[in-house]
């Protein structure tokens, strides 16, 4: 077969470079203008890099020949577990689960008939001090999108 | 076997007293002074409220008697759908397979080991106007809760 | 419990009058000024009506009071075989099946990093005559949804 | 073992060769006279190509030996994910599941009891300009076939 | 909720009235000129029958009124046993398990790139003496569809 | 670990040598004096073969030391797709999906209370010319077997 | 629908009279002449009885009318958990799965390639006693079929 | 990764060793002193064996350095199809499947509220000859294990 | 049918009782003389009852008439999710997931190759005062039982 | 692909440098300081180890370079067996499966509305003598959760 780099190749070069450089995904994120939850997404293969920021992550981590155009190829989004186990993810699948049809309900009474996008989509992750314990604040928007009629 | 109100029989009464009244979860909630989404997720039975709310909701929706001792019981949370079909629904669980991972790096990236509670949790959904289109914005709070050692 | 009509119920009573009417989804949907899909979806409960043709429909076929009203809420939309078994809907999903990677492939080609969008979509199903046998002719049209850089 | 060119081999070389010579699917399609959705699909090894149209691609594409006499061979169709996890594939698996029953109903309305072929089948993807977004075309094509009473 | 004959009330009936006459599927299948096999799967839901035959069905058994309508109705075929339990039929599945791949490449032999279709079918069930214990005879025979190339 | 050919060795050896061979799974079958269905499915390693057809074959195709041996092992008879997703094989667990009830009807009406066995068991494809278009012919043959009472 | 007894409604009357009259599966089948496998088998729905053996088994426990032709009918024989739950039921299948290969291997050391037939297949149940604690001796009997070759 | 034997490479040592040698699992058994059932189930990895045991078996195969120590750890027993697909395998799980419940009734007759243990456990498989084909006879024996009540 | 009480009218009436009396679990479990966890246990189905103490609850409770036979009953022990979707319950699988591989190393190094019964088991779930937040505290013991060789 | 460490790298190191070395688990928790069940677990790769007690396993184990910093990481807690198949780990999962909503119930009757955490969390295993065979003991302590109303 043709010896090509696939997106898992250049998602364990990036771990290596940001573990020998010691650097946070934080410190990548800024360091190429995006936000630290899309940078670590697109770094982990689940988006596609716009070709600009692909070339900075490259350089940035000195990323081997090739690197940048695997980054912004659009990827193919797969996950093996249905229901997750690990249980940092596991707790935002329960979320869905106990909260899905209240996320639907509330998003109609104020929207309509319709959904929040998944696609035009943006999300950012907070630490809060909070004197009983600091807390993780998640933030989603995504675009309401209106069912058709016809 | 005894005749017991459930709480799916208090759940479709206040479905129905909703809707003859005409009013919205935020208008309910309003009345019983909490959350929109706290309040329909404990009329789903997917919460208990505390007594007092529990009797404040049984008044304003003239529920039958027993409603509010049932809305105070501690609920079963189940879902049958380990991936949910509802396309509302669905893409917060595709959110949760394509994210999962960068949720979790950036949370022990913020805080060390450990995970977002789904328990010590709340959360809002809002209407973000836009020239672009009008967004959602979900906003989840959760106090974060370190792994042990032993 | 209280009484209240359900979208099933309402489902049951359009087949009931469709049947006795003789009428077909292709004249239902002509008389309240619709397409074939979307009446047919929306008779299943699969799809919410706006109020003027759930009226429409309601007064077509003498439906009970208050269908109109359950034929404008929104549906929860459940399936419940993750992989269909009659053998007409089966074909669909083995076409996805076969054909989803090309069909990613070549909308990413023609459009960019992103998606068709299943909400702002519509469908018509035609009959063409061919001498060889006349064929089935599905015509999907959503909107191009490009996914977010942030 | 014996040394074998399997199809997932060739689908290597065809996805190698394309990224070296910078050409589209559509581009490929045209040079050897098939469709891009026929073309693509037979690329990754999901259906047989006549002869004259493997030699015709591995021609074009500088494929190694053996690689037009795989191209022809018929392939089984496997697809390992019975609900698909990328946001792109998901969305007609989706709108199988909400509008499967639909499907169904008209054919069976417009022909008989019967269904489409998947088999004796054809598709298209095209790119439709809208003022209010472009859209994404899907023209699927498949031969009626009646049920028989015997 | 409308009252209705199913396709589940009609079988019903059938079953029942099979018994007290004492008839066989072979006899009934007989007297309306069909074969066991298929005159059987109508019986079942799982076929639909022209209308004169659904008529002959239901005189013969004394069907009650509107059931003849509902034998010439399109069935959706389901089953929830992906893997079936009954030993009688699981030995099918099995054999489908075990012989799968057989098929397939000898049909491809045979015939080329293609299928045996399941809609274009015929099938009997026969026994067949053998000093060493009789033998179960299933003959299933199906039309050839091969694949497109467009 | 030891090195030691296993079943699938020996079918990949098969599958070169018929290729480099130009033969057909018919013409094999014939030269060591069996059927083309149990012989290509104890190729695949789907049935054990008596020593001196595993000789045969082992001869006809040149197979490696050893390969005989293999071939007269019992398999372990595994398939992973509990619903298989070639076309081809698919459309065989449609037929037993469907048509699985009606086959233990009229094999029971026709026995008694019992089973035709996948065990005592063979098989066979046939091309039958048709005007409408040809046919594929399976023809199943299996010992009844009625279940014990004690 | 017509008003048929069930194979499940005699289940629950032998329950009943059983569970009245005091009798144990053991004692139950002592008067019919059977064993208290099959016995207990037949009663809930599991096999077939022999006419005479229902017969006597309606009068013994004076089941309803019809009771003896129903258990006389072929069952489907369903089972909805693929594992199942109960500890005294699961332990069989956990010996299945840790000893499933060594059965086979086995069998075929003994016998030749083939199986175990659970059609022409006998079981008992005994209490064995034993200073260190009595012992469940569970004795299955069954047919040896060798595979064809053909 | 340190290079270190494991439970499958025994069991791939023993399997050759036993080839070579041409002995049976009966023979092997022998050798050891220990019964054919567990001999081959601690061969396959899935029983630990005594050191004296694993010893005698490294010695009577000539099994590599260390394969004695690996035979005596504790396995961890996996089976990867919840339900098996052999035919050998699988007409064992029908049998629990289909007589589980018989198996659950007749214990608690005899024994009161228990299980049959699957590890005080032990297990024979004999061939008993008859005229109407000979037999194989599996005889499983577990300890009696009473619920606790506390 | 006949009409009898089941395992699930029983634990109806128990949890009627129980809110109409006021009563905790613990109270209760203290009224009969046994532990919280098994007398919940029981009073849900999931355990058999010796006979004076069902009559004990029947009588302490005033459970309809049979009701202290059917808790004497060896029950069906039924789960239907295999994976737990509430959260208290899911906390728990999650722990046999992450910690399984741990508790049987180190019980195998404690004990020798075995397990620990889950039928000689009893449990205790206490709250234990901590200033940083009260702990639940749950404690299973478990007869130790070793793997048999033969 | 970079040369990296992983945590499956690191365990077999452990594992293999445990046998070499003869030590208990019990033993090398006790040498840094720790508990047997955490120390495993975190050896495992199913817990993440603090730096000084990361550094003292690697050096009393003489792990490789960079083996610290890997076990100091947090992990991914993946388990591929929704339900486990190996009798010692399966037993916890039935007692998850049967005494579950008994847990939950005295959890809520003790403290309220919550749950017991898996994260802050600890867990104990013992021999404990008993006459009539020894048991295995296990203590598991989380803190309490409550709900939150919001």
């Amino acid at each position: 077969m043709p010896d090509m780099l696939t997106k898992e190749d250049v998602t364990a070069h990036i771990i290596a470079a940001k573990k020998s450089a010691g650097m946070t995904w934080e410190g990548i994120a800024d360091s190429i203008g995006m936000s630290p939850v899309w940078t670590h997404s697109a770094a982990m293969g689940m988006n596609a890099m716009p070709m600009d920021k692909a070339e900075a992550l490259a350089s940035l981590l000195n990323l081997p020949n090739g690197a940048a155009e695997v980054l912004a190829e659009s990827p193919t989004k797969v996950w093996t577990q249905s229901v997750p186990t690990d249980p940092c993810i596991y707790r935002f699948y329960e979320i869905v689960g106990v909260y899905g049809p209240t996320l639907k309900a509330l998003i109609q009474e104020k929207f309509g008939d319709g959904i929040m996008s998944a696609i035009d989509f943006d999300m950012t992750v907070e630490r809060v001090e909070n004197p009983k314990g600091d807390r993780v604040e998640v933030k989603m928007s995504g675009k309401y999108l209106g069912y058709n009629s016809w």
